[in-house]
């Protein structure tokens, strides 16, 4: 019964190689999600501290009746989004003895997903990963795109491998598990991405917000599977990030800065949301915004919860270098992907990557 | 003038998504081929110790005209492809202010090119690799195919990725650093070569064994270009190894484990010479190869100087043992890609992957 509820109201988003499927109660067919989408010997799920004992036994049981199965926890949290847990991941499954015929079922965060990934794009080179996030960032960003990694002392997602999963599957009734801050950190993208390709979307999102926060099905479900869309689209016009895909950095260049500045006490959406307010507050100062594109950003970040400012213990010149070490800076500039106003992006004549002087950098985290 | 001979006598073959340059005196025009090949802002030099000395300051000197340029090494030998050598070399990388617009110079045997190719696999999600091989073995097998990896605890090879090369650049001239217990380690994947898909080249390798040891250029440049032909074409048939491909693993069931048992003691080429006839003779004994097919293989291991029998210091129990942790052990069996005869494979009916008993193995070992 409970299965036949969950494919109807589910949403299925094309992601090229791939579908995202989004529903309320998908985990109790995890089992035949799973294997139709990566059949396999051995089910090894990698999942995290925090989120295990919500979800794991019923996921382990669930799949047991396709193979064998095995569970794998790290510690919750950016601080072990390392190559450290990465080896020891690795490390374990090869003493559950999972070989080439193995599926990867990443259960937690965008943390999770990205190392779970990573551990499953490098394990005998390469073997299947189902992507099921459980926050409402990894929902709708972190588990679509095919990224994976873990960070270094010299920055975010230093390390990784383009590894897309063989299905996502998204089960929004995860979220009522989820702490209040991570579900506003995870709209932070969401608004990135109305920001970006969508203004209708971005108004959406306002309105739907509301709802979102308290974790009522039909409305996550119309947000996660937009921003899907959104996202989805972006990623296949261009796969490796040599063009357009640059376009859903918007807020990240300052944003992981201020995350690593930070030591990761800011979520990663909270500092996004940081940096989309500033980046559009650069883009307008450099003449490429419509003036009151940061406002209009402004305004949204605060309705969702998030901080729009930058924390007083953070010096802006912490910040300037923090950006040094991001993937994006080229021959020793940094580049942004900017907004031309709410729902266009500026700098398709440039490859969507606009390089800013220091003083201006630092003129606006000040 | 060097630069002239060295392109006369060249010999190009073409791997699909690259091209496999092989001559004598490449290295004089290192610069100009590696950045036609993967033009980048930064050349991220990685050697060894062994190698370093002769051939990584005239590389820098020559890539210095196309761009920033660093070197970064690692000690020589099979015992220092783990993870660890991975994060120090990567993080070498990021000291020297490495970014995306890197391209990682892969200048030495076999572990330098598997080490650095992971390295640039997952560099950043991914930077391009110039492999430049400077042993035998490196030169007609390792380098081609976009095989990537460390070793663990676990076994040989089981971290890494697919990633294939921008471009292979072999310049025969290196091998006469070479000390001769490697030429001769090189040769055994030429008789594999040989074995597994083309009889012809079986004898004509035996015929050039000779000059190839004493390092004559015209014989090597020809052996290296054969056997890259054979190895190139079952790597395009089969990117991913899922069935073709998996013929190329011929000698290396048996030889990989013999390999870890004698914690690499054995070369990597001694220990797939002594694989083959080990795995020839298994053919014969379940029939499905002529006899006299591992009597042959035998003969001409011999003449290049190579060990044919298992060291009398490793147990067959031991060997065994070490193949459970080979990549090819499936659902908890070990398969073998066994010949039929000189020159041909057996299975293709069971995709190449032909299941033995542990009786029957340690029976050969012994």
């Amino acid at each position: 019964m409970a299965t036949t509820a969950a494919r109807e109201t589910a949403r299925v988003v094309d992601a090229g190689t791939y579908r995202v499927t989004i529903g309320a109660g998908l985990r109790h067919e995890l089992g035949n999600l799973v294997a139709a989408a990566a059949r396999a010997h051995h089910y090894a799920i990698v999942t995290d501290d925090g989120v295990a004992p919500h979800y794991a036994p019923a996921a382990q049981a669930d799949l047991k009746r396709h193979g064998r199965t095995s569970v794998h926890r790290m510690p919750a949290g950016e601080t072990h989004k390392t190559r450290d847990t990465w080896i020891r991941l690795t490390d374990d499954l090869l003493a559950a003895g999972c070989g080439r015929d193995t599926t990867v079922v990443a259960l937690g965060g965008g943390v999770v997903g990205d190392v779970a990934g990573f551990v499953a794009a490098t394990f005998m080179r390469g073997v299947p990963v189902v992507q099921c996030p459980t926050s409402l960032l990894a929902m709708i960003d972190a588990s679509v795109g095919g990224k994976t990694g873990v960070d270094t002392a010299a920055g975010k997602n230093l390390v990784g491998a383009f590894h897309p999963p063989s299905a996502v599957l998204v089960d929004v009734d995860t979220l009522r598990t989820l702490p209040d801050a991570h579900r506003r950190a995870g709209l932070a993208e969401a608004i990135k991405h109305g920001a970006i390709a969508d203004a209708t979307y971005f108004t959406r999102v306002e309105t739907l917000l509301p709802a979102v926060l308290a974790a009522d099905a039909p409305a996550t479900i119309e947000l996660v599977a937009r921003s899907v869309e959104i996202k989805a689209a972006v990623v296949r016009a261009d796969e490796r990030e040599s063009g357009l895909r640059k376009t859903l950095n918007f807020g990240h260049t300052l944003g992981h800065a201020l995350e690593q500045a930070s030591g990761y006490a800011l979520l990663h959406g909270e500092a996004v949301a940081i940096g989309m307010v500033l980046e559009a507050r650069l883009a307008e100062r450099l003449g490429v915004a419509e003036r009151g594109t940061a406002a209009e950003i402004e305004r949204v970040v605060r309705i969702a919860g998030l901080p729009s400012a930058v924390p007083g213990n953070l010096s802006p010149a912490a910040i300037l270098d923090a950006t040094r070490h991001d993937k994006k800076a080229r021959a020793g500039a940094v580049a942004f992907a900017l907004p031309a106003g709410i729902g266009t992006m500026a700098g398709a004549e440039r490859d969507w990557a606009i390089e800013v002087g220091d003083a201006l950098v630092l003129e606006v985290l000040s």
